[in-house]
């Protein structure tokens, strides 16, 4: 089963305390479709600039991503850079320049257009150039909370999954209590509210109970770009090869979970993509492992 | 088994959003022998003033906890008051009063020293006075770590079991890497260190595995004061009350911090120590339950 996402593909410069990067190949897509990758065929719709040569496509292609929705427009690629602080707990954007992401218009290829797994990365709405999927999961960011809240809002009433930070939630609800703020913003439309928090792991809000997993705990984190992203890259990637089991249901979500916390995990041990461009299944496998010995408490 | 504490008992004055509490009895003992006194028998080294009647130990009595190492002294009890933000998250001090804790100099009455389970909550040692205990837990806080960093360091290296905040890790081992920091403080004495993460859960180093659980996730928050001690005095406490089946073992441990979660979480619920007063078996098991099921991830 494959998953769709629409989202930036971009170079990202980064700094840390451990190290940089320049103009590397990143963007929200594209940590989600690397992680996601590891568990089902991917397709990716999104525009880069005359600058994003064969040799970066590779990144993508290497892992068997498709690439017939990365449109080409004349100008740009979309570029950011930041630095982290030395604990790397927060982070300063330098710099971001839209090039051909600013006047991008996602349009959905003909082959893509029945997908059965959907995630819409920080983008406009496509929702109206597929046939319903299965599930549609959704991204978002303090730009669409402050800037559009209408048309977020508007996209969350098709939205079944929405994958948001900590805080985004408190804001997006305008509520304090993490618990009310799910229920305020499933209300919005997502059956299911996925609450990203960083290195104290995420939490998600839909079944029948509420559920929580603190994040692996790493001894060494080289840099968080596209963590978020891989999260929900592996979440969605494990979705989809668990579909023909049936309907998502919360065990599943679960382990889905469990899974997109191993993807994020291998991100930020690396630099930009790195962590997750030789990944095998063995590896994830056995980090999936280590997370279950990580969190379970109870054996009896 | 019992366990024995050694800290302060205190009159706190608390202002959340949800509303506010004059001089009601507090401090650390308190919460950590409220807690603990749900599984095992407690007794309570500290001192309070000529103005803690009959009234104030009656909160403590009244859970059976044993009051012949609490010692009255000429002065005022130990006064503290804060106000926390709308968010719960930061709290301000308004006010401190050492009252007769400031000169207290603890002493073990001669029925508590050969305590098998004992806890230095945030107070000058006390181990010459005592038979070598079992296990011997230890809270502390940035005083500490800022104030009288030597003292600390030769407390630590009597110490089994340390129970401190993430920033207190961090802090005392001037690493932000928490795994990395976890070495540093174990190999200045405790062979277990148990982080706490507030609405995050709590993390543990020193078994062949490292744990990590998250916070139960409450719609209702009221008054976080005294969340850590309450966790710590649950810990211990079961501990204790398992102390029979044979040494602290890893799954044990585990267990035990699942347990101190869940007693934190009645605290939190109410103002000061209200919430821990009428706590049975059952409720306290029915949540253990409940926080089992929020965090397991794969029951296959």
């Amino acid at each position: 089963m494959s998953v769709l996402v629409v989202g930036s593909v971009a170079f990202d410069s980064i700094e840390t305390p451990f190290g940089a990067r320049r103009e590397v190949v990143g963007g929200a897509a594209t940590y989600f479709a690397l992680a996601a990758s590891c568990f089902a065929k991917v397709q990716v719709v999104g525009a880069v600039g005359e600058d994003f040569g064969p040799e970066h496509r590779a990144v993508l292609e290497r892992r068997g991503i498709d690439l017939l929705g990365l449109e080409r427009l004349a100008g740009r690629t979309f570029r950011w850079s930041g630095r982290y602080s030395y604990d790397l707990n927060s982070r300063e954007t330098l710099d971001t320049q839209l090039g051909v992401f600013e006047k991008f218009d996602p349009r959905i290829p003909q082959p893509y257009r029945e997908p059965r797994f959907l995630f819409l990365g920080n983008i406009d709405p496509v929702l109206q150039q597929v046939k319903r999927p299965e599930l549609v999961g959704c991204d978002t960011m303090n730009f669409w909370i402050e800037g559009k809240l209408e048309a977020l809002k508007r996209t969350l009433a098709a939205v079944d999954m929405l994958v948001i930070n900590d805080s985004e939630a408190r804001e997006l609800a305008r509520e304090p209590n993490l618990v009310k703020a799910a229920g305020v913003i499933r209300a919005l439309g997502p059956s299911t509210l996925i609450v990203k928090r960083g290195e104290f792991g995420a939490a998600a809000f839909g079944g029948a109970h509420p559920f929580a997993v603190p994040a692996l705990l790493l001894d060494s984190v080289s840099d968080p770009t596209g963590a978020g992203d891989s999260f929900a890259g592996g979440l969605m990637g494990y979705l989809a090869s668990r579909a023909g089991d049936g309907p998502v249901d919360e065990a599943m979500l679960r382990r889905a979970i469990a899974m997109g916390s191993v993807l994020a995990s291998f991100t930020v041990q690396s630099f930009g993509v790195e962590g997750l461009l030789d990944l095998t299944r063995e590896r994830i496998d056995e980090r999936y492992e280590e997370f279950r010995r990580l969190s379970h408490f109870h054996d009896a």
